[in-house]
This record gives structure tokens, C-alpha cells and sequence, in this order.
């Protein structure tokens, strides 16, 4: 409780609540023994990424700090601890002043992450670094396994646009943080409207086989479509015949149709036979949308068709098979009774459980290509420079003395740029969709 | 717009940006052509159940009728369809004025369903419940995949209890829906505090290794633990060496500790072990509390241990291996010219496409177990009675004529009753955790 300031207004909403039981039960504990006040380093980190994965991609760490400023105990939430008998009442009279006052820093969003890269790293004493873990988890390991996934999507669609379609098979905010992620990591649009409210991500649409059903037939559902939305729109073909659907679709909006969309059917066969169809009307510039269960895969087996976009949904925000990036959140050093910090860790067979803080730089050779995430324990680790390369430091300042003043470096165009920027630095092979091992070694000096 | 009635006050949070940018489109576009008008039956089914599972739960329903009644595009909505330039002032206008005046009936919370059980029925205009597909899938796709893996954890687990604890490895507030709905299938507590005040699931907690390493020693961290939540408290106890940390607890809190938590290694092993020491030490009513990344299946394999409760994490929020229910929303009957409802479906070789509004009741022989999934298309199939059994209607009603009448289907400890009786009505071939086909037919008639 080293680093009080003066009490902001309270913020519209509370993220306090959105945390384990346990934390505030050891909170209570803590108080008891005196130990709260410990000064302490807590570290998140992946120990490993998803099977066969070559790289991981952070964020969340954007929606991580507004959370971090809502985390606040108000009378409602203070109720509610009371109603459930959660902690005692010295606790209540701690968590009803707090607000985060320790530092954070940590991996700017959109960085590549390998196994053990601090990703995020809280210093407080304990009370106040502990109470985070819950939040800090639950954002960084969702938005991290969407924007690792659509990582390997956008890298397998070279330079043709994603779409994310997703939202209808995720929980409906975690669909808004999944447009968010997938934005950084490179997709074009979303079709979520409240991903373009609150984070400014574009987004697109089409038509569902609905729209085409509930007309008498598909010449009357295409006229109604391109009459309200012009024929810059997207077509949807295959609800009866595609054949069949492609000529209506040229005939009513004319060769300046925007685009078809094929959502079933072998998409490579059938985007060759619409590309085909659509030359021969003149419709040489209508563009074909495919979606249907895409991930990286299907989408990479469709480098060869002639596909001008790629709709993506549930693979996407089920992170294509790791809907978790598995991070976690320790204690990795803490004050001892003379105020010095020393490295503390659970005692592991088969975990890599290393105490003490860390530091990150990604080490690149002469051409800047990434040879290596460097992890120094306890102080950074010395840029070796001397015309090797130019190894590039890796944690930025997210929050001091409980002010936040990382905001840069979660803007959501800057986090797009950095993804780009971290995936043409790292090797080749990292963007090999075939499983294999973490595309850079993690060394610990 | 049938079903026209007062506006009530406007509800204090918009869920009608939660939403696909081509919902609104096809608004627009069935404004301009006429059709909105027309009536139209959407409805919730999945195609298949995720890859070997026998039987899926629905739950979300009750999240989804307050989601219903928040669906009003208030003014800061209208702002953002505005600023994105979305869709025209026409449609503008239809959205500021929606609410939903239509019915919707479906399965009760808590009931078993199969491939083509219509989960949702939504009866009302295209324009009124087109707009709801996106939310609808989203809040029960998410939140039935988590109860489907939720329910045969319980099953394996027996009378043993299962806490859920996964809130760390997924969205934030998708933790609060799955704590939930993991109650609904037969959880008995969750961590989440948010779900508690939300939803009046009751939480509980345990600690942290970082609450042992924070403290100089074992002995002085389970003694202040002790201290602050009382001998009743559950120690965590694999943070350096298991059978010592046994030794201290008991020391510390006496025969009448109330737990204690092993969260790595060999938990079968392990459990036995601690059991022994703990009885021999004369806590023979300390319970043993196992987690570590526990699924159904290892609760199986625990099941001839020693152990008094599961904390399920990771794979209980990502679903064990099926994150999404993966339903759909399909537009299968709606008005001809003359106001009469015809079937509607896609063209499709690989789907099972039927059009035509669903009614469904589950078929149970004279001992009362189920027997098939009756769905009649068109109208309701007939219970054929005369002895056979007592079949059962499945669908309720939730919306009338845009009034919530179904509040009573949806409450959360009905819900969880319901779904103990629907699982005690499955054949028992139901509960294996073994890959199969879906434990009763689906039949059309």
C-alpha cells in the first residue's frame, strides 16, 4: 500500500466481481498475518503453447487495463460480499479503498509470445497484485488463443481479406473481444456492430439463406437486396442452384455486382466454376466470398482457387482447436522481512516453475530475422549487440504507481501494426501450419 | 408488426448491438421489397451433437429472455448505426421502435436435447425475428456447450460434488454465464463472485500456492489461513512436498480441518496416500479435494480414489473438446401471399435441411425411459399413448405476443431439477463417457 494518490470518481462499472472467491478470502488471510503488505512480482506466462503451435499472439491486454481502472469494490459489490458472507469485515474495509496502485508491465498487444515470455508482470505488494490474477487471466487467455489463431489465418490468406463472422457461436461479449482480436491480428472487418461501437473495428455483411427464403423466389430476394443496398453488395448463391443463382444474381445487378458468397459444396471446385461463369457474363470484377467452417487449413487449400475473401466464424473464436491460451499467473518473487525480493517458486516435476522476475528481448540476427526470446531472471538480459543484430526489448510500461500510461501501446491500429511488424521479423518456417515446435527457442540467463 | 403493443420503460442496457452487421442489412432490404412483414418461423436446432456425445443440455434460456427484453436500439445505438452508416433512415426508424412482438416456445433449462430438437421456436415477422438470430445462437450456443460438458462431468463425478472453477481461462463474462450454466448440470458451486451475485449460484474457494510462497514457510501460511477462515478451510497442500505440508495442516488446524487440495502429480496416487496419513493422524473427516486440469474422464479414473470433490477449470469453460453447441437459426416456415405459412429450406445435399415449423416430444417406454425424439413437422405428433409409456411434450412457452410468460421455466433451481430428471429418464447408455451415436433416435413424422 506503498503508492496511495487521491481517489478518482468511481467508474461507471465495477470489474471487481469478475474474480475467484479465492482471492479475496486470501486477501483476508493476508491482512491477518500481516502479510498483505508484502512486496511482491506477480508474472503471467504461458508454460507451452497450444499443441504444434509455433507462436502465440498477446492481447486483451487493451481491454485488460479499462478493466484494471473498473476494479472497484462500490456499495453494490460490497454488498454482495456481505450477502455471501465471502470475507470478514477488516477485508470490506480494505477492498472498499482499493485501486490498483502498483506497476505493470508487460508485452505490447499484438506481440508474438513463445513459451515463458512474461507476457504480463504486476508489481504491488500482495493484496494488490493478487485480487487481479482472475480478470488479468480470463482477458488475456481468451483475447490471446482468438488473436493466435487468427494469426495463422491471416497468414494463410496472404493478402486477401478476412472476415470475422463469429459471434453467434460464442458467448455474445466474448464475440466483441473476438472481433478485437482478430482485428489486431490482422482480419479486415467483423461482423459484429458492437465491436465497431466500441472499438472502432469496420464491419461488413452479406445475407443469410433467410433473406433468400422468405421470397417468393431468388430473382425477387436479389432485386430487393440490390435495390436497398446497391450493387456494390454481396450476393448470396447457393441456396438452390449456384449455377442457376450466379446468372439471376449478374442479370439484376448487372456486371458491376459486388460480390457472391458460397457458404457450402466443395468451395475450390465451385470457386472456379463461379469465377469461370462470372468472366464469361462480364462480371469480371465481382469478387467471391467463401465462408463455411473455414480455418487456417481450408483456408491455405484455398490459396489455389480464385478467392477474393474469406468469412471466418467458429473456428475463429474457438481459438481453430486452443479456445484458451492456458497462461497463468504467479507469484515469482516477494519481499522478505528486510524488504529485499527473492525469487519464490512452487517446487515441480513436471512444470517450469522458475522464481524471481523477469525481463524480456527477442535476440535477431544481423538481417533482423528473431533467433531467440531472451528471459534474464532477476535483472534484463544485456542486448549482446556488437554488430550481431539488433535485439529489440520486449516489455513496455503498462501502469505506474497505479496510473496507466501504456495506452499507446494498446491503441488498437498500433497493436495491428506491431502484429505485422512482430510476424515479418520472425522466421519463416513460424508461419508453417503443420504442428512443429515453438518457432523461436526460449533461453533463460 | 402484428402484436403491436405499449412501449414499456426503456431497459437499462442495450443488447442490440450484440448482433451481425447483415441482420440489420436484410432489414433494410425486406423493408424495401415488402416482405418484412411477412410471417415468418425461425428456429434453433443443431444438426449434429459435437463428435461421439450422447446427448446435449440446453441451458441459456433465461439469459436470453432478459437479452430479449434489452434488445432496443436506444439512442446511443441509433448514434452508432448512424456513424457506421449501416443501413438507411427507413430502417432507422423501424429499429428505434422494435421491440419483440412475436411468440417464442422451446425447450425448457436444463433439458436434454438431440440432433434436430427444436431448442427455440420464434414465431413473428421476418423483421422481428431475424434481428434476434445472432444473439439468440450466441447465448445458447455458448452457454449449452458448457452445460453438455458440465452434465457429464456430474454424471462421472457421481454423488461427489464438482466446483467450478474456469473463469481464468475464459472471457470474462463468459465466465459468469458458464459458472451458470454448469450449475444448471448439476455443479455444486462455482468461484465466481459474479455469479453469485448474478445468478445466486453459491461460490466457494480454497488458495493459491501464492499464498504459501508468499509467507516465509508453510507452517506460518496455513497457520494464518487457519486464523482468518477457520479449521473448516481447505489447505492447499502440494506446494513443496505433499506428505510434510499433510503433516503441518493437521498440526496447525487440528483433526477438524476441513480440506485439503491437491492440484498436481499422480492425483489417484496421491489421494491415497493423503487419505491414509490424514486417518491416521486422526483426521478422518478431512476431505480431499482434487484439481489439475480435470475432465470427465479423469474424474472417471478418480472415481476409485479417495476423493470428496473435483475443481473442473479449463475444460469445463472450453467445453471439453466442444467450445460451441453450435446450433443454427433457420428460417423454416413463413407466409405465402395468402398469409398461409409454407416450408421453407435450403437446397442441400450434405444437411439436414427441413422446412416446416417443428413440434417435438420425447418418446419414454413403460418404465418411463426415453425412447426417441418425436418431431412432427407441421403439427404436433401425437402422443400415441394406450399404454406404451408416457411421452412428454417437450416445447414451452417462453414469449407471448412479446410478454415474457416463461420466467418460471428458466429459474435457475428448476432448471437444475430439470435436468436431473431429464438425465435420470436417458437410457443409461446415455452417461458412457465413450464415443457413440445419440442416445435415442430422432424421428420425423
Amino acid at each position: 500500500m506503498s503508492h496511495s494518490l487521491p481517489a478518482p470518481p468511481p467508474p461507471e462499472q465495477s470489474s471487481a466481481l469478475l474474480t475467484d472467491h479465492y482471492e479475496l478470502t486470501m486477501v483476508q488471510a493476508a491482512l491477518r498475518s500481516g502479510a498483505a503488505s508484502r512486496r511482491c512480482v506477480f508474472e503471467t506466462f504461458a508454460r507451452r503453447l497450444p499443441d504444434g503451435r509455433r507462436y502465440g499472439v498477446v492481447a486483451g491486454t487493451g481491454r485488460l487495463l479499462q478493466a484494471i481502472e473498473q476494479f472497484r469494490f462500490r456499495a453494490p459489490e460490497i454488498a454482495a460480499l456481505r450477502a455471501g458472507k465471502v470475507v470478514d469485515e477488516e477485508t470490506i474495509g480494505f477492498l472498499a479503498g482499493y485501486r490498483f496502485e502498483g506497476d505493470i508491465t508487460g508485452y505490447a498487444e499484438g506481440e508474438a509470445y513463445f513459451p515463458g515470455s512474461p507476457v504480463l508482470v504486476v508489481e504491488s505488494d500482495f493484496a494488490h497484485g493478487v485480487v487481479l490474477e482472475t480478470l488479468v487471466l480470463s482477458i488475456l487467455n481468451h483475447d490471446s488463443a482468438i488473436a493466435s489463431a487468427a494469426s495463422r489465418m491471416t497468414a494463410a490468406a496472404g493478402t486477401r481479406p478476412c472476415i470475422e463472422m463469429g459471434s453467434r457461436r460464442t458467448h455474445e461479449e466474448a464475440a466483441v473481444a473476438a472481433a478485437r482480436a482478430a482485428y489486431i491480428a490482422g482480419f479486415a472487418t467483423t461482423s459484429n456492430l458492437e465491436a465497431s461501437r466500441r472499438w472502432g473495428v469496420p464491419t461488413a455483411g452479406t445475407a443469410a439463406h433467410a433473406f433468400t427464403l422468405l421470397h417468393d423466389d431468388e430473382r425477387e430476394a436479389f432485386a430487393a437486396q440490390v435495390e436497398a443496398l446497391g450493387v456494390g453488395t454481396t450476393l448470396l448463391v447457393d441456396t438452390y442452384d449456384v449455377e442457376r443463382a450466379v446468372a439471376i444474381a449478374v442479370e439484376v445487378a448487372g456486371p458491376q455486382l459486388g460480390a457472391v458468397r458460397l457458404d457450402s459444396g466443395d468451395l475450390l471446385v465451385q470457386a472456379r466454376e463461379v469465377r469461370e461463369q462470372l468472366d464469361s457474363l462480364g462480371a469480371t470484377s465481382t469478387r467471391i466470398v467463401v465462408t463455411s467452417d473455414l480455418d487456417e487449413f481450408a483456408i491455405a487449400a484455398l490459396a489455389a482457387g480464385p478467392v477474393d475473401a474469406y468469412g471466418v466464424g467458429t473456428q475463429l473464436v474457438t481459438g481453430s482447436g486452443a479456445p484458451t491460451a492456458g497462461m497463468v499467473y504467479k507469484l515469482v518473487a516477494r519481499a522478505d522481512d528486510s524488504g529485499e525480493l527473492v525469487g519464490v517458486a512452487k517446487a515441480s516435476k513436471d512444470k517450469t516453475s522458475l522464481g524471481g522476475r523477469k525481463f524480456a528481448l527477442r535476440r535477431r540476427n544481423a538481417r533482423g530475422v528473431a533467433e531467440a526470446e531472451i528471459i534474464g531472471i532477476g535483472e534484463p538480459p544485456a542486448d549482446d549487440g556488437g554488430g550481431r543484430g539488433d535485439d529489440r526489448a520486449l516489455l513496455v510500461d503498462f501502469v505506474r504507481d497505479g496510473h496507466i500510461v501504456g495506452g499507446a501501446h494498446t491503441a488498437l491500429d498500433v497493436a495491428r501494426d506491431r502484429h505485422e511488424a512482430s510476424m515479418a521479423e520472425l522466421p519463416r518456417s513460424s508461419h508453417q501450419l503443420s504442428r512443429g515446435e515453438p518457432a523461436i527457442p526460449t533461453l533463460y540467463v
